[in-house]
């Protein structure tokens, strides 16, 4: 008996779906968390979350994740978790594209009235 | 003023480190998580997580995830989330490296009697 196939989540594919930056992508979810792509180009706000860590995971490209007392780089196969509380600044000079995972409902911001709205694809 | 470099996580570099199967090394933690990479070949043990869901990401070779109803087959950047409860066996024909999150102190195998021992690296 042939089982039937379940289909996995190809991130290449869903990053082909889209091109604008800073929008994250809901791909699937993990105990009440996002997964998400995103396609990032350029300097974010400053921010931090108060209550969850942030999970960056990076899949083509290069970027900086600034601290306030230091910097983190990071290019194809490097993660950095951004402690809670920590504030910081995702930068890109070129266009890369991420991996990333928070809790349902977090503000990618750090501030629900300037957060992107994550749509799921 | 130039800032001191705080360092990312490269998992390459985490894989190169051991060579034994199902073996899971913590790398990072998040949000009482552990994030981990492990390297597969071979039939896994059937087992289920009642408490979480589990999730994985092929970071090299091919891993499908039998499941009692389909299968699941997954190559690089490729991701899949097990549900909670859900029944599971993961095979690798050759060896695959992966990306797991686990919530701290789950067994892999599903049960702590016959659980590697997950040490951080």
């Amino acid at each position: 008996m042939t089982m039937p196939v379940v289909p996995a989540i190809n991130l290449a594919e869903k990053l082909s779906l889209f091109s604008q930056h800073w929008s994250p992508k809901i791909v699937s979810h993990y105990n009440g968390n996002e997964i998400m792509v995103v396609k990032v180009k350029g300097e974010f706000n400053w921010h931090s979350h108060p209550e969850t860590d942030d999970f960056f995971f990076v899949l083509a490209g290069r970027i900086r994740i600034e601290l306030r007392d230091g910097v983190v780089h990071l290019g194809p196969g490097d993660l950095y978790v951004v402690p809670k509380g920590v504030e910081h600044r995702p930068v890109a000079d070129e266009e890369a594209h991420l991996l990333l995972i928070e809790p349902a409902g977090t503000p990618n911001t750090g501030d629900a009235a300037t957060a992107a709205k994550k749509a799921q694809i």
